[in-house]
C-alpha cells in the first residue's frame, strides 16, 4: 500500500472514528449477536486474491460492528471502565505507524527513555516512593505475576530459576497470602509460577471487603508453626468487586515482619490516587516491594497500558535477564533494556500514547475527569440508599456501586437469596438487553448483586441517570407486574 | 477531546504516517541518540495543567525522532522484519477506536469469532493439521511460556497447579529439550513455570545448526537412566541465528515414542511456509503439540500479533482457566472465551490487524513478497561466496545470511578468531553508524558473524544492493586503509 493510498484510507478510518466517538450512543451497548452470528458471515477460507480497502472496510461496518460490545460507550458500566480517549488513540496510531520494538534500548532509544520519563511522572502524581522504578507491562495479570515471580526469587535466592522445584528442596512449600477479594490473576499467577494454587492463601475480609490484617497475621503464624514459607502477600486497593481497600499499613508492617514480598494491586483504583482527597488510600505504599495501577483502566489511555512499579529493579532483572549473543549492545552497561523487566522479549511502544494524555490533558484534566466520577458514583449510591426497591451491598469509596434488588427488605420480608439471585438475574438481563446499559454482576458474601462502574471518558451525569431510571422501572414492573 | 478536535488531528497524524512511509529512507536506519539525550529533553515533572495537541506534536517529532531507530525502514536488516504495512496500521488505527477488550466473548463478540476464523485462515495457509486450534498471543515468548507450562501441566496431572513443587514429589525434575540455537525464549520460559534453568537440556547441533536428532534421543536415554522425567521438546523452525531448520520429523517421532509435549518455534520462519515450495520445513508439524509463529515478524502485520496454535485446547485451558463469579456469563458454555487461553485476563482486538492483512494483500501478494525476499537473501548469499573479502558462516534456507569478514582467508592465512572478532565488530559499527544499514550479530560455533535479515515490506533489490556495496567499501577501508 503506497503513501497515497494509506492517506485516503487513513482519513475514511479517522473519520470513522471521529463519527463513531461523536454517534457511539447509538448503539447497543452490549452487542446482541449470538453465538456463530458473526463467524457464520466470514468465509470459511482465506483469500487468494488480495481484495480492495473499500470492501473490508465496508465489511468491519456491515459484518464486524453488530458484534462489538461498546466498551467505550458512556453507558457502559460493566466490569471496569476501559478508557480510550482522543490523544490516546492518536499515540496508538503513530506508534502503530512506527512500527518500532521497544525491547532493547539501542532499538529505539526514544522508547526506552520516554517510558522512564513518563513512568517517573506516574510515580511523582501518584506519590509513590522515590526509589519506584517502572515498567509498562501489557496487563495487571502479568504485572502481578512479575511480582510473584521476584518474590519466588527472592525468597529462594534465585534457585528456582536454576534448580526449579530442586531449588526448594528440605523446605515445604512457599505461601501467598491475598484476600478472599483479590483478583483471580493472583490464582492464576501462582499456578503459572509453579507455587500451587493450594499454596494461596486467601485472607478473610472485614465488614467492607478489605482484607483483615489480624487474620493475615494469623495464617503467616499458623503456616510458620507447620513449616510452611511465608512468601509474599498481595494487598488490593480497590477489589475488583466492590473496589475494597485493603489496609496497606497494617499488611505492609505485618509483610515487614515476616520479610514477605509486598504487592499492591491497585489496578483499577490506582489512577484515582492523583486526588489528594483519595491518596490516604496508599497510604502504607511506602513499605511495598511492587505496585501495579492501570492506566488502561481509569486513565484514558487504551488499552493495553499497565504500569509496574519496584523498589527491586535488581530482582526483577535477576529473575527476567537472558543474554544471548544476538542481543547483546555496547551499550547494556548503561542504558535500560526493558526486555529484562518482564516476560516478553518484544514491546510496543505503549509510552507515547501515555505521554499523550498526560500531556493533553494535564494532571489537573485528569483529576477532574476523576472527580466527576467519583461523585456520580456517590450520587448514584444515593439513589440505591433512599430507594425501596434497591439494596446497596458494599461500601462505595469509589466509582463502583454494588447493589441488589431487594423489594420487600424495607417491609422487613425475608426473601431467600436463591430466589433474590434469580430476580437480579433477570433485572440484569432485562437492562443489559434493552441495550441502553451494560451492567455486569459479582457475588459479595455469596450475595448475588449487580454492580455499576462510573469511569469512561465521556460518561456524564445524564448517562448515569438514565441508568438509574432504566433500572427502576424494569424493577417495578417485575415488582407490579 | 471531542470528535472534531479528534477529525483535526486524526489527519495531521495519517499524513504523518503517510509521509513516513514514504519519506522513511531520509532516516537514519539507527538512531545516533546517546543515552540521556532523549530523557534530559523531557521535563522532569508531569505537566499540571493540559497541553495543547499541536505541541505535542511537535515534540514528538522534534525530541522523540531523533531517538528512533526505523524497524520499517527498507534497509532495516537487524534482528528480524518488523513488518508493519499500511492496512495493518489501518486496522491498529480502528481497533484503537473501538478499544474493546476481547477477554470474553460477551466482551465483544465479533472479536473473538473473527479471532477464531482468521486464526484458522492461517491454519489453512500454512497446511497445519485440522485438529489445530489457534489463539493470538502477544509474542514468541507468551506463545512458548504456554506451550511450556501445558507441557508441565500435562506432564503432572494438573498437580503443579495445584500443588506447586508438591506434584512433582517423588520424581526427579522434568526435562526440557531444545537445540543449542534455539531462541532465548524457551530458556527464559522454563525459568518462569519453574522448571529451572538446569533442567533445560540444550541438544548439539550439526554443521547446518540444525538440532541432530540422535543427540536428542540419546539426551533423553541418559536422563531416564537417571530417573529424570522428559518432559518437553522444543523443535526450531528458523533458528535465530541463521533461520536453521530442525528436522520436526525425526524430532517429532522421539517425542511421540516418549511422550514429551512437542512445541514448535517457527516464530520468524512459519510465514514463509505460505510458499508451497518452502512449506517442507514444517513437515513433521502433523506430530506437535502446539507451534507458535509470529505474524508479526515476517507476514506485514504490527507487532503484537504471535500466532499460538495447539491440538490441545482443552490442556491449554485446564492450564489457564479460572473463573471468579464476576467473569461468568450465560454464553460459557457455548463459547470461546480466550481468557483461559492465555496469560493475560485483558486482550487487545488484535485480529482485526490480521484480517485486514490477509485481505489487503491475499495469500497471492503475501507470497509475491515473501518470495521476493528469499530471491533477495539468495543473491546477496552468492555475493558473499563470491567475494575474496567475506566469508559465509552459515546456509541460507530462509531469508537470514551470516557471514563475515574475513580477507585472508583465501590466501590460506589462519587469523585468529579474536582478532577476526575485532575486525568484524569494527566493520559493523561503521556500517551501522553511516546511517544507511542497520545490521546485527551474532555468533555461531563460537565465531562472531553478521547478520542480514530481509524481510520488511518496503525492502527492495537496491536496498540489498546498498547494502552490500556499504558493507565491500568499508571492508576494502579495512583492508587497504
Amino acid at each position: 500500500m503506497n503513501s497515497e493510498t494509506f492517506r485516503k484510507y487513513g482519513y475514511l478510518a479517522v473519520d470513522w472514528v471521529a463519527d463513531y466517538l461523536r454517534d457511539v450512543e447509538k448503539y447497543p451497548v452490549l452487542s446482541t449477536s449470538l453465538p456463530g452470528d458473526i463467524r457464520n458471515r466470514l468465509p470459511q477460507n482465506p483469500p487468494e486474491a488480495g481484495e480492495s480497502m473499500d470492501r473490508i472496510l465496508r465489511d468491519f461496518e456491515e459484518i464486524l460492528l453488530p458484534g462489538i460490545t461498546h466498551w467505550n460507550h458512556p453507558r457502559f458500566f460493566a466490569y471496569f471502565p476501559a478508557n480510550h480517549s482522543g490523544p490516546s488513540i492518536l499515540a496508538e496510531l503513530l506508534s502503530a505507524g512506527l512500527g518500532v520494538n521497544a525491547m532493547l534500548w539501542q532499538t529505539s532509544p526514544a522508547a526506552t527513555e520516554l517510558e522512564e520519563a513518563v513512568m517517573d511522572w506516574l510515580r511523582q502524581a501518584l506519590q509513590l516512593p522515590e526509589e519506584f522504578r517502572g515498567v509498562i507491562q501489557d496487563t495487571a495479570s502479568t504485572s502481578t505475576l512479575c511480582a510473584l515471580l521476584c518474590a519466588r526469587e527472592r525468597c529462594t535466592r534465585f534457585r528456582t530459576n536454576t534448580e526449579g522445584p530442586g531449588g526448594w528442596t528440605g523446605e515445604k512449600p512457599l505461601r501467598i497470602y491475598a484476600s478472599r477479594e483479590s483478583h483471580s490473576s493472583v490464582e492464576k499467577g501462582v499456578k503459572i509460577a509453579g507455587f500451587g494454587s493450594r499454596n494461596l492463601v486467601t485472607i478473610a475480609v472485614d465488614e467492607a471487603y478489605a482484607m483483615n490484617p489480624m487474620e493475615l497475621e494469623r495464617c503467616i503464624h499458623r503456616d510458620l508453626e507447620k513449616g510452611f514459607v511465608p512468601c509474599c502477600v498481595v494487598g488490593t486497593v480497590g477489589t475488583t468487586s466492590s473496589t475494597a481497600i485493603d489496609p496497606l499499613k497494617s499488611v505492609g508492617e505485618i509483610a515487614r515482619r515476616h520479610n514477605l514480598w509486598f504487592h499492591v494491586d491497585a489496578a483499577l483504583a490506582g489512577s484515582a490516587a492523583l486526588l489528594p482527597e483519595i491518596r490516604p488510600i496508599l497510604d502504607g505504599v511506602e513499605s511495598a516491594d511492587s505496585l501495579v495501577f492501570n492506566p488502561h483502566k481509569w486513565l484514558f489511555t487504551n488499552f493495553d497500558c499497565s504500569a509496574f512499579f519496584t523498589r527491586h529493579p535488581d530482582i526483577l532483572m535477576g529473575t527476567f535477564s537472558i543474554l544471548p549473543e544476538y542481543l547483546k549492545t555496547d551499550m547494556d552497561r548503561v542504558v535500560t533494556n526493558y526486555r529484562d523487566w518482564g516476560i516478553q522479549l518484544g514491546r510496543r511502544f505503549r509510552a507515547l500514547k501515555l505521554w499523550f494524555v498526560l500531556r493533553y490533558y494535564g494532571l489537573q484534566g485528569l483529576r477532574t475527569r476523576l472527580r466527576d466520577h467519583l461523585a456520580m458514583a456517590q450520587e448514584f449510591s444515593n439513589w440505591v440508599q433512599k430507594s425501596p426497591l434497591f439494596e446497596l451491598m458494599a461500601p462505595v469509596p469509589l466509582n463502583t456501586v454494588c447493589f441488589r434488588f431487594n423489594p420487600f427488605r424495607s417491609r422487613g420480608a425475608s426473601v431467600p437469596e436463591s430466589r433474590l439471585e434469580a430476580w437480579n438475574k433477570e433485572l440484569l438481563d432485562k437492562v443489559n438487553a434493552s441495550g441502553r446499559i451494560y451492567l455486569t454482576h459479582t457475588k459479595l458474601s455469596e450475595r448475588y448483586c449487580m454492580r455499576v462502574s462510573i469511569g469512561q471518558v465521556q460518561t456524564r451525569r445524564e448517562h448515569v441517570t438514565e441508568a438509574w431510571q432504566l433500572l427502576q422501572g424494569e424493577a417495578s414492573a417485575l415488582v407490579y407486574p
